[in-house]
């Protein structure tokens, strides 16, 4: 376990770098970038990632994976109206528009390797507690009385999960947010529909 | 424009390199490997692929491209009862849970680079045949008044496009087909809605 000043430490070395590799790209960045814009010595540096520059690729690849979460708060965490959903449906568009075909979580992922365990437990984890919070969202409101209560709502948190993944992937190919936005009104029609 | 007899020697020539690349993966195969495959010499693989090596990965690719929809038929060209919607829904599941984390078409556009305008014709060229397979059937069912009239058939067709691509991609980096059944489930139960 780190202490407090270790953990801050350590964060501001993975906020650096993160910066770092935004700004630079993956292959530019080396060690010594991150230590001098985090201000922080390479025995440090070593001290904290002792496998070097591939374990901070994947400490900064988790980071990445919080801010997918963070860019969609506090509306994701608060899908308790319609209003609401459409306020989450709107923000995240928005984040992928401009964002564009730059992602900056899967570049590490492509860098650490897709198929590698390491890559998959950070978008193993990103999926599933983006699919809880949706899944929270339908249950909330079916609680109201807003969603069907036939609607299954793992399978339709699970849908919109795909419909995202996949309007983000064309977006990145495309450089346009037509069908994530096709995508998402899609399922949000889905689920307002009063009857099935 | 090439003869017949030339366009039958091209398309050996691309057949076997698909093979070999499916086969081997695409670092261990070199021109002389799909020569010998295709029984052509050197001066014949260097008449139709004057450019070599990357100029016949992209002839692959656009193959590959073509079996995407070639894989769904003849189920994707004749979606005119829901029966056939169902068939079709359940081929492509089992295409690509068959095909799992592997896919043909992917490993060329990575190798040929994601963001080159060659790769993007072939991409963007598979994405319009198959939206407009699906959007035409759409239109179909709507004519026979088994899908609303009030359905923007683009719109659905666009959304489906993306709950694909991306229940595709969680089920190469998960190796689980669920997420791509939820969403062309629920973009079907969707297109079933008698009234909105």
């Amino acid at each position: 376990m780190l202490t407090a000043k270790g953990k801050a430490t350590r964060d501001r070395i993975v906020a650096a770098a993160a910066l770092e590799i935004r700004e630079r790209g993956i292959a530019a960045v080396t060690l010594d970038d991150v230590g001098r814009r985090s201000r922080t010595g390479k025995s440090q540096l070593f001290h904290y990632f002792p496998d070097g520059k591939e374990q901070l690729l994947l400490a900064v690849a988790e980071r990445e994976a919080e801010r997918v979460i963070e860019d969609q708060e506090p509306q994701l965490g608060q899908l308790t109206s319609w209003d609401a959903w459409q306020d989450w449906r709107d923000v995240l568009v928005e984040k992928y528009r401009r964002q564009g075909v730059h992602c900056p979580l899967g570049v590490l992922i492509t860098e650490i390797g897709r198929h590698t365990p390491a890559a998959q437990v950070v978008t193993g984890k990103l999926l599933t507690q983006w699919q809880q919070a949706l899944q929270a969202g339908i249950h909330q409101m079916q609680a109201a009385g807003e969603i069907r209560a036939d609607v299954d709502a793992n399978r339709a948190a699970g849908a919109l999960m795909a419909a995202i993944q996949g309007g983000v992937a064309i977006l990145m190919s495309s450089g346009s947010a037509q069908h994530l936005e096709y995508a998402l009104d899609l399922c949000l029609d889905y689920l307002r529909v009063k009857t099935s």
